[in-house]
């Protein structure tokens, strides 16, 4: 028996993100698929995380236990050859059997992206939410800098939380401002927020900016933030934002040169 | 009377080609019906170009000539409004009504996105041709500078090909390679094949691309394309690329502030 854990992109515009689950076509469902041509086994694989309907990844993982004997090294060309062409497998390494894609986890990047010019970018349209409108992006920087550190992030968790806690830890959270892809003069720029924590509750990136939006509406002050953060409570913050803008960037872990 | 000229982005996946054809779906029809829903003319647009089916435009330009009274800077939005999400117009300004988008053209440059990398881009599937096998880029590029100048270019241009004179130029031509954005190491990257001249054949482009990756493959020598431009016979040229590589790039015009 070997453990192996896989490195995937996809662009989850198609899927009912990444996890099994009834009725849905979902990123897991193509992979024990894959899995199951290629081998003739019925594995059930370990995600590193789940993502809601409509969310990206650019490095997501997972593991899962085979008997199969195909080298390491010719897993990701065989898959790749039975995967639809909006999943991708990168990378693959033997791990050992104790080792969890989640639980083995040290860190979750996530990345939601915002294209801030008047007409939205064709090529990035299932990736970017679109905000024509002004936003104070050193108001953002502001507000986004008092949910870093280990916080119970109640008020921006889904209701529909099942988790016992919700204390998490976001270790870093930075503002990127990509300019001159716009049309015109005197454009705002593809505006991508990153977040860094030890993991993510539902909608967790989501609400967190769909709120820090109003902040660089000037509908809310940055400080705002942290009195939310404080309230845990769901109903203080603002709106989930679109899921297309989010794509989980990267995971990391600790003894591997995997990621 | 006015005549405008608008500059559109378009992912060319789901269309015949720019230009109005029996039976099919192409981006000049959603253009002409969005005009028609707006202001009740029926007009004929006149684009810069044709390109082909699933070809790609980042600024492409298209005039016509309206007696409607909407004021120029409201056209964009109005449009865009009435346009599929895979169609976008950037820019519109009023020309004297002898401009013509195509005759009054002084540049234009296409751009070839090839990944050169092991596994392909989920994100840009739809924009780059997939090439994992090593590229030799010092021979492309070698290969590309026979092409520069006023040539007779029947060699690279569509047995189909209805014009009278073969004979255009091409001002530019280069290669840059985009690294790092692959999965592993030692990856060749994104190679970009950008051509400006003063106007292309149908397949011009394709097939220059085709021919070059031979060179690149080792197939061919760089002094080859010289070989095949003085020969002025398609058949001694390599195959057509495929199309969705492709994208036009950018419209220049000599008396206007518009590109």
């Amino acid at each position: 028996m070997r453990n192996l854990l896989m490195t995937i992109s996809y662009d989850g515009t198609a899927y009912f993100g990444f996890q099994t689950q009834p009725g849905g076509n979902t990123v897991q469902d193509r992979l024990e698929d894959a899995i199951r041509q290629l081998t003739g086994e019925e594995v059930k694989i370990h995600g590193s995380g789940r993502t809601d309907a409509g969310v990206h990844a650019r490095r997501q993982t997972f593991h899962f236990v085979t008997s199969s004997q195909i080298p390491v090294e010719r897993w990701r060309h065989a898959l790749n050859g039975r995967l639809p062409s909006d999943i991708r497998i990168t990378d693959v390494v033997e791990v050992p059997l104790e080792f969890h894609s989640r639980r083995s986890a040290k860190r979750k990047t996530y990345r939601y992206s915002i294209n801030g010019n008047r007409v939205f970018d064709v090529f990035n349209y299932p990736y970017q939410l679109h905000h024509p409108g002004a936003l104070n992006i050193e108001a953002m920087h502001e507000g986004l800098a008092h949910l870093i550190g280990t916080h119970d992030y109640t008020s921006f968790a889904s209701r529909h939380s099942t988790k016992q806690s919700h204390v998490r830890t976001i270790y870093e959270a930075w503002i990127e401002v990509e300019k001159g892809t716009g049309a015109g003069s005197h454009e705002q720029g593809i505006i991508h927020i990153y977040l860094t924590g030890n993991g993510f509750l539902q909608h967790m990136v989501r609400i967190i900016v769909g709120t820090l939006l109003q902040v660089g509406e000037g509908k809310r002050r940055p400080d705002d933030m942290k009195t939310i953060l404080e309230a845990k409570d769901r109903s203080k913050a603002g709106p989930t934002a679109e899921s297309k803008g989010l794509m989980l960037w990267e995971v990391e872990y600790a003894d591997l040169s995997i990621s």
